[in-house]
């Protein structure tokens, strides 16, 4: 079947265990995650053919990395194998008044440091029904290589999706801008949030509360030419207790979500990613718009119940919970 | 000392640890429950002789049962040995928004494959002050084991308790209703829910509140012939935030507990076996009803707290939070 | 990529952590392993497509293992999923003196359960390159069933290799003996134990040492009309010190394995199917019967160093060692 | 750099993992504790030279300790070594309903059993910025050792600060009183709540609120002849759900802290400990009164976040919760 | 059934995991173990109803100990609960060249606090069918409260053993001499090594070998009117290497039983515990001396594979090593 | 007191615990090591101020390592912090056939790029009492830095230790021969294996055994006008099986110690910095060289049964085992 590709940097992520400090920690689990991984695996977990297209070291960190993949149902025949290191990063979880905190160590990793000549586009997206790819991808490699794979996909007439994913860390507003405008031009699906939707793409709202953001959505859709443009709204109340909700775009219709309140986080690295996920699903299963972003934010409060960077839940637990009156009750 | 013996299958509980999903699992935490067992553990904590009765394979899983049941000092001299496995149900804990599951393997257990003659009620019942059941024991196995039982008690006059505990995946309303009906009739105890009630009993309550409450339990006792009729209730706010409450009609009075926000819950399963045992403790302790349900709820309550099916703690601990102010002060 | 195809059970197994005893368990420890699965992983890590051809049921459970064996980059596409339970083993490690003690829990499990129809093997076997199975199959399932994919392995020409793997708990000699000899009759590579080999196959050894393997190898190949037949020769020294050996029969060429001495020996569960693995690598990899067994040996004793029922290494690792001077030093 | 020297008895703490009662305990997480050692870790953690003054027992376990307050990097070259056994604490973590529990078994410590020739306090005292003592050091051990010791501060000018920190269970009030009023007479800075400060210290409050609680330090400032009194506050919504705030009264000065609501406590040992250590904190800094008690309230509200007796963290971090407006976002 | 009583001191003990040093510890595993402890435990393992006689704290970790107890089938009724704390000691397990290292904080536990007047031997010892004592028990506690048990043993005609188990640490050959001498006249068994029986009682062994070991248990059984004395041997090849064996003078006849070469020992503590229980299991099992000696030992090498101080087993088991071929294989 | 100051990078090591592979790890072991935060950490304990030179990041990764050292009483007050990341290792731990395997990501640590400009030589070893570095240093580093401090050295006369330490795959020997031959002249102490002496240092042996030994050691004191010149040799039997031993050129005196056979190896890794660290201690404690060998040698066979690179041990205990007569003895 054809897979949705997820194309970008896939990181070992090391987390002191329950709860200690990383100035005291003497052990760490360990589980990888990047934006566009965390898309792959939830859609396989879903049921969609996925893949990873990466580049990772071809000895055991790397082989590490394709296991867990692998173990999840992503498919792993895309991805590159080569150069120095994995890119990895530090989280020490939060708790209580506590925040959570990343340090990473990304630099010079297989991904960042490929070249254009490492990837054959037209074989990686051969049967591709999907491309997909953040805005953390053109900021740590080369924006040659996105462009070269969008090429490819403008010809094959392969949908593409970007969610935004601005990281002031990683690049300046200034030389992401112009990056990012160029590469979202003409994409399916535009997820985006409203300060970087602003800082990046220059479009700014009007009005308030719905109306602003249809008023968003609809600018970003026809300045940028996409089909579909979707948002996340995240309200913390504290550490473990948020608020969030989604809106989206699609082909002239606007739709909200309902609201979740998640109370009790369990780890809420990959929200976002899992929401991506389920829009992509819901567009590839044809329902309306309102069903689609009613899964997709229930894959994203479904998520922060689940440890790890990625959401793992078959499609059939996030309609329970996006058909569901709130309670919560044993499955026996 | 004479025992309370509570008859029923006692399973290996097998369980992702630290929140972990199932499908990622690669070890489980072991502890062991069954209603029954439940009932008895939380008696035994309370200072009360009670017996586990069951049927348990001869080899070491066996042996690791009576174990644990042994660690918390309940009677294991009358559990029966022999038969080809274990029951075992795993349980995937929920967590924020994700509920938990169970998934269930317990056919052909040495308990449900346990005959007529495999249980001696003379030897077994002999000096025994009291007996328990669940309506979970029908369903899993031969009734006419029960029926059994219940003719020595009543020809030893030992008081007979029994939880309905309805199961729909054990068996249907209409094989479990008339087999749940002859069992109860004549119990010095009822516990049951309306749901539970009108479905099995055909039993209906009027009114609202505790009016219903009590009209409900007033006919559950006067139609089964039980000197008392007992019915917990729970709201689920959430995974982990709960309201539990009770009410005891005891020999024509009735009474309701005060009610207990529960967050924080740290393990749900066997709160109602708490409960019952909470009962029976104040019945033997002689207490009046009103002293008995605020014991009992609030040993539902501290269940919560405790990891695995059963109730550890004193009737000292139950008391000390039937009758705090609410606030939950480090002891020193 | 053709797969070879292993056809059988594959467990759930439970053993107690770090040493402790089955009756003190307080958790248990989860991989998966059956001899057929056991090969397929072996196989994965040599880089040779292989496929787990089995029966799992449709929750969790059989997720977990699916999860797993992709993690190994097994190919699951050819996996049944339905029937009632995950067949299951319980492994107490042994320790010194202490042996280690396996208590199975596999009736009734979905493979043992499957019935002939489950199995479309025109579609599994499409593309195969070799067909694997050992004694275990016929004995927990029905032998037509296996009778039916050897037909279709017949028709398509497609390579048959069985491990006699006789297991006393499981059959009777005179039940096993008339199965087994239909079965093996025209296999590729029939592995066996000089003991199993009589009890089963009627084939008794004439001789001492190597003639008396050689002249047992080629009688079998004979009356059975296999290409090649194998055995392992394991010495117990003590529980965590052995000597493996081996000796191959290959299309008239009989050579022998040097011994391995395995002493701190961490699981020895799934020698023989790592032995199994390297052979089929061998013959894939088109090398001399000489190179072939001493891989097939050191997959062999490579496994004890290995936690699970798997053999997880590369060729290189098992190359490594094969022709390695005895002196085991750290890699950097 | 001089370093502010803190006296009192540390102790090894054990308390069961994960949740666990103590009956069922196969384990115990050690982490030690004591609050003078409590607020030296805190003071060494914001960066202020900071040293412990115990006696420790010679062997493994006082190096233990030692080697733990060293990767605090707290200044153990003034520890006394010798004496029979090391203080410690069993700790049951409570949950939802349940307390936490402890059971002390601090005696005959080698600290309890020091003499006051053991204590050459010209020489631990030299170049100390500071001296730090609470109730429970002459409550355990010869209060004439305290004596010597302030006796040198007076002589050196060495400021002293003093938590009240009465500990009915070490010591009656009878007992108590007479020492520590003559213990806390011209400290720089006393710590007490109200309850204590009348019952040991004769100081009874007037008026309500924030009236009452300045009149209240202003008493005892002037009937101690004390620089400084600091008072905290808790409210304890359940145990998991506190809300903390303070006050300080600062030559002359009276100032109150804003409350902060702890939700989902991970340890609150030892918040009263950090408060005192912030108070120091921001003494040594040269901050305002209402700087000062921002910090140290703020420093007490993060404790509850961090597991073990000590609070972990640097002086920016508490400066970041204590100038944040609420929200707990990812420090990426 | 009546018990054989084992009276003595039950400690906490209290080990770092996985090899790490005392120095590093941040948690210890707990066990339960004191000589006395060890024999009934074993005992109760082999199926022999087995009492522990001591007394533990009220609280939590004398609960905790019960449990343990309990968990093991060991009759609990008859501990006396008071006193001010529980006796433990930490153990470094050592490995390799490294030596296991214990630390005793035992001072001033329960037991050892304990007065004449909190032991009612009468009542303790109704129905005992023997009893156990070693010479730790004088030393830690008043002699006289072993004498008045002795007194009603030699009233009742309860037979009695004792193992000599000298601690230099707890007292002095000049102070335990006499004690001991007294104690160990007229018992039916006495357990000692070479050197403790020339210290304590007096006893120097002429000749070589078997011959010197008959001797020296011919002399002492006449001596100290003993019918049985039992003697082991150890080797110390390595830190987990051993080899051990013994013999035994049963009422006039000499046995010596073969030697067991002990390597990869996981916890050598209780060996001789376990071997003193397997003899007064021979006893019970009216078997020969040879096969009671061979049993004895069998369980002393098997207790080296089992962690913790007690060894856990069935009789079967240790007869399954006592009556083996040296092999070791896995039971499936 | 004067510290001996080891100047070379640090990294954190990341193992899978308990046996498992990399491929398949879910968490990591984390602790410390480099050959010369090795020595110091080993010196420390043996009660020798020691203090680790190097360059660190400024965050939560640099603290925590800080942390570590200071738990082992090593001086961190002359590390430099910045720099942008922390150097790393992932280790596999390898068993029976296995062996370990050592994946290094050390590139662009903060120690690498470290500056000249970054080390003020004359401030880091104001009143060191011995300069200490090995040849990973100027591998992995600019060796000008090293440079500089020699120069330091030679000016105030603080005696130089390096241990040669050649790593093919840092650099090549053209690259390192120069280098280092720079950089031993006129060491007080100069540590090399036959091989890398020959290859780096151009000095090669005549004769046999202890007088091959002899001369090349001889021939390496003359030429680099070193006063001592120390050899260690390792005998791999098995994985965990080998034997070590050593030799030593004193000022003109040449001694052998004895060997010590290390069976069941906890962690071989830091066996040769225990080694150098014993040396440095006898050299300071003033004792002949028969005395210095065997205790160095002692300790890098004792180093073999602690978890982690760095030997954690007290003087004491390498004593006890230096003058021990091989067996090892459990400490009461």
């Amino acid at each position: 079947m054809s897979a949705i590709c997820c194309f970008g940097e896939i990181m070992l992520r090391l987390s002191p265990p329950a709860g200690e400090r990383l100035v005291r920690a003497r052990g760490f689990d360990a589980v990888y995650g990047g934006a566009e991984a965390n898309v792959a695996a939830a859609l396989a977990g879903f049921g969609c053919p996925a893949a990873v297209v990466t580049k990772l070291p071809a000895g055991e960190l790397g082989s590490a990395c394709v296991s867990v993949l692998g173990s999840l149902g992503v498919d792993c025949s895309r991805i590159v194998r080569g150069g120095e290191r994995m890119g990895l990063y530090f989280l020490e979880k939060g708790a209580s008044l506590r925040p959570s905190k990343v340090i990473y160590d990304r630099r010079n990793s297989a991904f960042a440091c490929s070249m254009r000549e490492d990837w054959d586009w037209e074989a990686i997206l051969g049967g591709a029904s999907g491309f997909f790819f953040t805005g953390i991808t053109p900021a740590v490699s080369d924006p040659a290589i996105l462009e070269d794979a969008l090429a490819v996909c403008r010809r094959e007439g392969i949908p593409v999706s970007c969610d935004l994913n601005y990281r002031p860390t990683l690049w300046s507003p200034e030389k992401a801008g112009p990056v990012m405008r160029s590469l979202v031009d003409g994409v399916d699906l535009l997820v985006a949030n409203e300060e970087h939707a602003a800082l990046l793409l220059g479009v700014t709202a009007e009005g308030e509360g719905a109306d602003r953001h249809e008023s968003l959505c609809r600018t970003l859709a026809e300045r940028y030419r996409a089909n579909r443009v979707a948002m996340t709204f995240r309200e913390s109340l504290s550490a473990d207790d948020n608020i969030v909700s989604a809106c989206l775009f699609d082909c002239g219709t606007f739709v909200s979500s309902k609201p979740y309140r998640v109370t009790g986080i369990v780890d809420r690295v990959g929200g976002g990613d899992a929401f991506t996920a389920g829009l992509l699903w819901g567009f590839r299963c044809g329902w309306d718009p309102q069903r689609t972003v009613d899964f997709a934010v229930a894959a994203n409060a479904l998520k922060h119940s689940i440890p790890g960077d990625m959401l793992i839940a078959t499609a059939e637990e996030v309609e329970r919970l996006a058909s569901s009156d709130g309670t919560v009750r044993m499955i026996r």
